[in-house]
């Protein structure tokens, strides 16, 4: 059987590739050994950092810039995407454009004091643009505020026993007493807001957000204990004002608990990531017309079935019959739990011992060069049949 | 089709793993994905550097310790085979084991100063055993001294002017003046002596010894020069004493000029490597009755093809249309050119980004996964006819 589609459906390569890069340069390295077989690009986003541009790209829209106060307080140039296509008129806020913790510079990684502020003020730009809907995309936030910066920045009173603003970052929330709505932007009961989120992201607890995500923010030990029972003390707030119970909510704990605010404070719907970022891609469309998919991400390990890209396309496929090969910069811990999820092969795109900057650097041509080769094993195995 | 039948024939991954190793972790791979196929596991060895322990261990035979002097003329503990099997009762001496590169402190690498006196020590303890043929295996080698100091230790009188006989090294041969095999130990004669060499390296010229090998034996520029004048003095003599012009005979290169100083000195045959090192593993007949060949090398690059384990591996396969896939740590420089060699795909051992040490200590676990991937991917391939 000749092989007539390939679909070529990956996420980003963190810190070095888009999700379009990295799909043009798995195509290009299967061009080389199949010029004649059809390759059909399809960039895939989780709504983390570069979504915006990827879904304003794979839709016809446009990104519109704003300039907001970041994670840090500092003003930055940020973005949110009005999307193309039929439906209603939809914007896209990347919670990441605003408080990414690629916008925290290293000596401030402290999630205790960064806010989401900015991602309250691309809202407000997106109410402005008049849209139907705002899709808000989480992954790869700098913070851990609850969503409470983003609630002020639309109006949102949050106050201590004082009666005075809370400030600033997630540690602010242990002295949070009382949350009031009355001054929200009142364009927001009309909009639909949807959060795209993981949903094994939760506010408190043992899996909290503060435990789970604190670390890799930059938080000490005693910092995740403060954030964890600041995290504890807001959900109790949300619990007696805004009558939602949100400690364990599925994605409450989305983007340092911007999953929670958003759901208490401007009514969100807190859907899973894929549900919402893969309606405007009509992936499942495509793998069932393909013979063959190729995925990839940076890393793929044990965290990979838990809802990243990779698995959540084998899981399509699989149920198509359509056989995924993924490509990895770092094949890491129990990658083998993949191929449970429908991915039935993993390569690896190194050439050559290196170091992690050689290989972001070079990533696009290590990409090719893997597909390239692993084109020609695939070619090898069907020579076997 | 099922895989009734694989062979494994790679060579040792450099510094990590010998040829034994390697087979036999590529092919606990394979076997975690086809535990019912027969894997069959056929190690290579190309002369250098472990060769002398594979081809006894290939043949049923075992080594013989010997100490020898060294490259730097220190005395060094070194050993040769005795092969098993039937034929001519057969010694192997490997002549890194008396003078590799490996045998040579890095702050003492010259070229112009080590000697291959050992190697004539090895032959003269394996002519003390009574052997019909002696197999010299060329590779690895850290002297260019061609082989002058060999000679010396099975009797021969190299001299200057002064008759005065000439020093360790090949330094010491830009004054060489004259050859005397008169003393030669008198056994050589009814010996079949056999060199295993790569038929590219020759003794004199641009593409002499000294200018493509001595830089990476520890030659500046200027001792290059001076080697290089120095092989070209030894060669005339060579030519005027022993009535043999060696400077461009294939092979005369081989191991420092090891080569030349062996064919003229004891009337040594300069053969293919393979065809002498495969005398004693029946790898055509293996690889015929094969589905499919995995070999591998620590680098698969633009030298492969030339004379290189997998590239002879691949031609033999191609002439049996038995597809090949090979295994690297390194896809160097040109790797596609061992397309044409019949290799049909390569694939990367390397998980993830790292530093070479941590590759060569843990290239057993790399190899036995990146083996199991690979045959994972075949088995996509093959379902997609």
């Amino acid at each position: 059987m000749s092989i007539r589609r390939i679909v070529v459906a990956p996420s980003g390569f963190k810190e070095s590739l888009s999700a379009p890069q990295t799909a043009s340069a798995i195509s290009a390295g299967i061009e080389r050994v199949l010029p004649d077989t059809a390759v059909q690009s399809l960039p895939l986003v989780d709504g983390g950092e570069g979504s915006a541009a990827a879904l304003a790209e794979a839709t016809g829209g446009h990104l519109v810039p704003v300039r907001v106060t970041g994670p840090v307080g500092e003003p930055v140039n940020s973005h949110y995407a009005l999307l193309g296509g039929p439906g209603p008129r939809t914007a896209m806020v990347e919670m990441a454009a605003a408080a990414g913790l690629s916008l925290v510079p290293r000596d401030l990684r402290d999630p205790g004091a960064t806010t989401s502020f900015g991602v309250g003020e691309l809202i407000s730009a997106a109410l402005d643009a008049g849209v139907d809907r705002i899709l808000v995309g989480c992954g790869d936030s700098g913070i851990c505020d609850g969503g409470a910066g983003a609630l002020q920045a639309l109006g949102a009173r949050i106050t201590d026993a004082m009666g005075r603003p809370v400030g600033f970052g997630g540690a602010a929330l242990a002295d949070v007493e009382a949350v009031d709505l009355s001054g929200l932007d009142g364009r927001i009961v009309g909009t639909d807001i949807r959060l795209a989120v993981n949903q094994h992201n939760v506010l408190c607890g043992e899996r909290g957000v503060a435990r789970v995500f604190g670390p890799q923010k930059g938080a000490t030990p005693a910092q995740v204990e403060l954030l964890s029972s600041a995290m504890e003390r807001w959900a109790k707030v949300i619990e007696r004002d805004l009558h939602r119970d949100l400690r364990d909510a599925p994605g409450s704990g989305a983007s340092g608990g911007l999953g929670a605010g958003l759901a208490a404070g401007l009514g969100a719907a807190l859907l899973p990531r894929f549900e919402v970022m893969f309606e405007h891609v009509d992936i499942a469309g495509a793998i069932a017309d393909a013979d063959l998919v190729f995925t990839g991400e940076g890393s793929i390990d044990f965290q990979t079935p838990r809802g990243k890209i990779p698995a959540e396309v084998a899981r399509i496929a699989s149920a198509h019959r359509v056989p995924v090969v993924a490509l990895a910069g770092t094949i890491g811990t129990d990658a083998h739990l993949n191929y449970a999820t429908g991915i039935d092969a993993i390569a690896s795109i190194l050439p050559s011992p290196l170091a992690l900057d050689d290989a972001l650097g070079r990533a696009a041509e290590y990409l090719t060069d893997a597909a390239e080769r692993t084109m020609r094993l695939l070619l090898v195995g069907r020579a076997l049949a």
